[in-house]
């Protein structure tokens, strides 16, 4: 990690995290003001005052930027909360994504983020392993409730996770209704009365 | 109805409708073959092998024309099952979802409407629409099972419906997750579970 200077070294903090940190940003500007479809590195470039080669060099591609956008939302990210029951976790994390998704920035970026994913193999698979993030960061919720006995063993915690957050999508993006913080407290209660009753056990024809 | 050949009026089954229906499947095919972006009215009509100006002078925009073929999906979809008990409803309903999503036509059709809904508000209200249909196309099965005694008195039917495509729609565009009949049939036993114990009641606080 020293910022030793030899030559093709990446410095962090230095001259190539600092233009990093302005291409990105401009990116994010870019897809929240007018989605994905009119993206473009030149003028991602230009929002960034950097040069158009340097971000032509580092990135090459939209695809590849947004994936480089991606993992950095990734490694930005809150960590999980702990409340000590898994309906207080669960409803912390599904309070976390409706406020992101209906966060004036945030909610926009998401959605040009997931329609992009909609037509690059590239781009889903960036977006996938974003999400496969949040839902590990999130999961040991879920397992600390089996140890507690609240949910049942064998429960699938990352499908557990996943059902908190889908509703939440399902209002943003394909039904466009109401997406408050009823509706967040609704899914994770959903979400854990199902895995309290042992929807999320796994294997469960093989297992019984 | 009469298909009387008076000057304007629209004939069923006549070439207007015909002319409807080429522009219609033409459009869907650009869609799931290349996505929204690339959607452009002149090379509908040449798919269609309509002219460019029936086209141009009857829809004008891409999002007219893809909110008039959400209108003719809604209005061809099939009705819902009934098998006499909520689960049974239910999971009818998500596997309908889930084949549909899952179909190497369907599927890619979809995800481009969605897309192009989250660029757009016209199509996402043609969108919000569709689902609107479709919902109240099933949310019978769930007031039926307030009558049977199985779900409590309250429960908002319409969130039920929901509930059940949730999952499947975040497996198709957010998780990147295998998107199968036991996806499809624990999206609806959880959506039961969470019913039957009365998440989905509506003002549960005011009214307790």
């Amino acid at each position: 990690m020293a910022d030793g200077g030899e030559p093709g070294t990446v410095r962090p903090g230095g001259r190539t995290a600092r233009v990093r940190e302005a291409v990105l940003r401009a990116a994010e500007d870019a897809l929240t003001e007018q989605g994905f479809s009119g993206l473009d590195l030149a003028d991602i470039a230009r929002r960034a005052d950097v040069g158009k080669t340097t971000v032509y060099r580092r990135w090459g591609t939209v695809a590849a930027l947004v994936a480089d956008l991606l993992q950095d939302m990734a490694e930005q990210s809150a960590p999980r909360t702990e409340t000590g029951s898994l309906l207080g976790d669960l409803t912390a994390n599904a309070l976390l994504v409706q406020r992101t998704l209906t966060d004036p920035r945030q909610g926009p970026l998401f959605k040009a983020l997931i329609a992009a994913a909609t037509g690059d193999a590239r781009t889903a698979a960036a977006l996938h392993r974003f999400y496969d993030i949040r839902v590990r960061e999130w999961a040991p919720c879920v397992r600390q409730a089996v140890e507690r006995g609240e949910v049942p063993q064998g429960t699938d915690a990352h499908e557990v996770v996943r059902a908190v957050s889908a509703p939440l999508y399902y209002h943003l993006l394909i039904s466009g209704d109401r997406l408050d913080e009823t509706t967040a407290a609704r899914a994770a209660e959903a979400a854990v009365t199902a895995a309290r009753a042992g929807v999320y056990v796994t294997d469960r024809g093989t297992k019984a």
